[in-house]
C-alpha cells in the first residue's frame, strides 16, 4: 500500500534518494572514525576529507567558500544559531538590541525571535501583502542604529512566495545590518548566489531535497559576528560543537549534487498543471501565494466551505498524502499564521491544503490528484456545515 | 586495507551495526513522513509510532518512562540542554545561580559550564583523586541554597572511571538540588536504573554503541524544571524543536536492543586482557583510571618516555587505530584536562593512549595490539628524546 502512496508533502520531509543512501553507507560501515587528524590515524583523516568534500559541494551550490559552511543538526538549529548567535554577539560588542523579521517566517525564526523578545530584544514583525511579499518600504523604515539583523526567508514554507532577496540584501548592506535568509524551501530549487547577493547567513536543509534528516547547514559569510550556541568541542570552525555527523553530511552533499535545473523545471511544470487543473475543475478555490514568483514545488489552495483537515483525511484514504495549512507543527488547532498574515480569515486558513512536489512525483500522479481532489471536494461540500452544501 | 583495521577508538565513534542500518532504511525509503498525525495522513501516523517505539526502547533500558525521553542531535546537545535549560529556568524562577561540576567532565559539560560562568553563574569545579573519583565530601560541602544543579558524569570519556552516582544522586536529593549525569560512555554498557537512583537528567548517545550519529537523547525526569534551548516547533514535549530524525531514532532504539550483558562481559574480559598484557609485556607503563571501577570497554595507558601522538601514528601504520589523551577534540596541543585532573603532569598526559573496545573487536585483535604496541614502544623509546632511550 505504501508503495502506491502519492506523496505530496515534500516540504515537511522527503523520501531519501537511494543514491544518497549508497553514498552514506561507507561512512557508517567502513570509514566511521571521527573527522580529525588529531587522533593521528588514517581513518580519521579519510573521514575528514569526506566531510570537507561534502562541505564544498554544498558551498559551491551557493558560490560560497567551504569554510563559510557550518554543519548543524538541521534548519531549525541553523536559524537558532543565526538569530541568537548574532543577537548575543552584537548586544555584547556594540550594545545593539533590535531585530527585524517578517510575520510569516517559519517557526524556527519566528519563535526564536519571540524568545529573544522575552529576553529584552526589540523585534519588528514586518507585514506582508496578499501574496506574502514583504513590504520593502516598511523594511527600510524599520532599520535603525540599534538594528542587529534582518531575517527574511527566501521562500515561504506554506505558500511558496519567493521574496526579492536581492533587494532586501541590498537594503541591509546599505544600512550596515546583517541579513539572514531561511532558504530551507529554496536550497537546490531556486538559485542563490552569495558572490553576487550580500546575504550574510543562510539556513539550509537536507531533508527537503531527498537528503537525510538530522543534518543542515548555516552559511556564514566570513567576518560575520556570531556567538556559538552549542558548546563543547571545537568543531565546525569553533561555531558548533558535537561529533560531526559525517554520513549525513556526505548524504547532504550527494543530495545537492543530484539536483539539476531540468528537475526543477519539471517540478515547475507539474506545479502549474496542478494549480491549473484544480482551479479549472473545482469551483470556489483560492490560490494562496503568488501565481508565478513561488517555489517550483509548491501549490497551496484553499477550498472554500470545506476544512483542510477533512480534505487531507479523505485524500489519505485514496492514497494521497498532503498537508493542511493549519496546525502544522503546532499541537493546537491554531490557524496558519501565514494565511492570516496574507490577510486570510480563519475559514480560509482552515480550508487550505499544501501540495509539495518532489523528485518522485510524475505527471500521472498529478492527473490523479486533480481527479481525486475534485471528487473529495464535491462530496465534502455536499455534507459541509460551512454553507455551500446546504444551499 | 580498511577491512583489516583494528579499530580501538570506539569511544569517539563506532562502526554502525548492519542490523541498525537495516532498521533505519524503511524510514528513509518508505515511511519517510514527519512524525505527526496533525497532517492527518497515515504515513505520518506510522512514522510517529516508530518514533515512540524507539523512545520506549531507550527509556526502558533506564527503567524510565518514554515521555521522559527527549531526542536531541547527540550527547553534546543533550548536555547543553540540561545545563543551560536548568540554569536559565531556575535563575528566572527562584533566583538561583550556582552550578557544580567535576574538573574532568567532557567538553559539552565543561565548556557549557564555562559559558554559564561568563554569563554570571557561579561554577564550582570539584577535584578528583588519582583515579578520577570525585571527592564526595567536597561535593557535599559545595552545595548551598543557590545551587541549581550538579553535573557529574557516570563515567569518564578518557580514563573510564565510574563515579559512585548512587551516592551523588542521594546527596543531591537530600539537598534538593538537580542532578545531571553524562552517560555517553556508559549507556548500554553499565546499568543505570532511574526507578532506583534519583538522577534528574541523563545525557545519552547513540554513536558510542554502534548506532547512527546525529542522534542522542536527554532523559528528563517528570517535573524537572527545564527551559527549551532549540526554538521553533513544538516537538519532543515542547522541549526541543526540529523535524524529528526518525530513521536515526529508530536506529538508536535498535542499537540499544542489540546490546546485552554477555557482550559487556566479553568487552570487560578483553579490557582486562589488554591491560594485563600491556602491563606485563611493556615496562614503564601507568594505567590511568582505576583498575576495576571503570567502563568495560576502556583502557587508558601512559607509556613513559614516549609521546602519545607518535604511538598512534606508528600503530596506525600497523593498521591499529587508537587515540591519544592529548589534543582530543581541541585544535591545540593542550594536554588532556583529565590526566592533569588526576594529578598527572604534561609528560604523562602526552604519553597517554586510549584504547576503547567495541562489538567488532575480538581476542585475536587484542593479542595483536599487545604485540604491536610492545614493538612500537620499544622502537620509539630507542629514539626518544625524553630520557629512557638515551641511557
Amino acid at each position: 500500500m505504501k508503495e502506491e502512496t502519492i506523496y505530496l508533502d515534500n516540504a515537511a520531509s522527503t523520501k531519501v534518494d537511494e543514491r544518497v543512501m549508497e553514498a552514506m553507507e561507507p561512512y557508517m560501515l567502513e570509514t566511521y572514525a571521527v573527522a580529525t587528524s588529531d587522533f593521528a590515524y588514517s581513518m580519521g583523516i579519510e573521514a575528514k576529507e569526506a566531510l570537507n568534500s561534502a562541505r564544498e559541494k554544498i558551498a559551491d551550490r551557493l558560490k560560497g567558500d567551504s569554510e563559510e559552511m557550518i554543519f548543524t543538526s538541521g534548519g531549525t538549529e541553523s536559524s537558532n544559531l543565526a538569530l541568537k548567535g548574532a543577537a548575543e554577539k552584537l548586544l555584547e560588542k556594540e550594545g545593539k538590541d533590535h531585530i527585524v523579521i517578517s510575520k510569516i517566517e517559519d517557526f524556527p525564526v519566528l519563535n526564536t525571535a519571540k524568545v529573544l523578545e522575552k529576553k529584552g530584544f526589540e523585534v519588528t514583525y514586518l507585514d506582508v501583502d496578499q501574496e506574502g511579499f514583504v513590504d520593502i518600504e516598511q523594511l527600510e523604515g524599520s532599520l535603525k542604529d540599534e538594528t542587529i539583523l534582518v531575517s527574511i526567508q527566501h521562500a515561504n514554507q506554506e505558500i511558496g512566495t519567493l521574496q526579492d532577496i536581492e533587494k532586501i540584501a541590498e537594503i541591509c548592506e546599505d544600512h550596515d545590518v546583517l541579513y539572514h535568509a531561511d532558504a530551507t524551501h529554496t536550497f537546490g530549487r531556486v538559485p542563490l548566489d552569495v558572490s553576487k547577493i550580500p546575504v550574510d547567513m543562510i539556513t539550509l536543509s537536507s531533508h527537503t531535497i531527498h537528503g537525510p534528516r538530522g543534518i543542515g547547514a548555516l552559511y556564514v559569510r566570513e567576518g560575520t559576528p556570531l556567538k556559538k550556541q552549542m558548546d563543547g568541542g571545537f568543531q565546525e570552525n569553533n561555531l558548533r560543537a558535537g561529533v560531526e555527523n559525517i554520513p549525513a553530511a556526505v548524504g547532504f552533499g550527494k543530495a545537492v549534487e543530484l539536483i539539476d535545473e531540468e528537475e526543477n523545471e519539471r517540478l515547475e511544470e507539474m506545479r502549474d498543471r496542478l494549480i491549473e487543473g484544480i482551479s479549472s475543475k473545482i469551483p470556489d478555490t483560492v490560490l494562496n501565494g503568488p501565481r508565478k514568483k513561488r517555489t517550483p514545488q509548491n501549490a497551496n489552495i484553499t477550498f472554500q466551505y470545506v476544512e483542510g483537515e477533512s480534505i487531507t483525511l479523505h485524500l489519505d484514504m485514496r492514497g494521497i498524502a498532503v498537508s493542511t495549512g493549519s496546525a502544522c507543527f503546532s499541537k493546537s488547532l491554531e490557524a496558519s499564521h501565514v494565511i492570516l498574515g496574507i490577510g486570510g480569515d480563519h475559514e480560509r486558513a482552515h480550508g487550505s491544503v499544501r501540495f509539495t512536489l518532489g523528485r518522485f512525483n510524475d505527471e500521472e500522479q498529478v492527473k490523479k490528484v486533480i481527479e481525486e481532489a475534485a471528487e473529495v471536494i464535491e462530496r465534502l461540500r455536499e455534507i459541509s456545515p460551512l454553507g455551500k452544501g446546504g444551499e
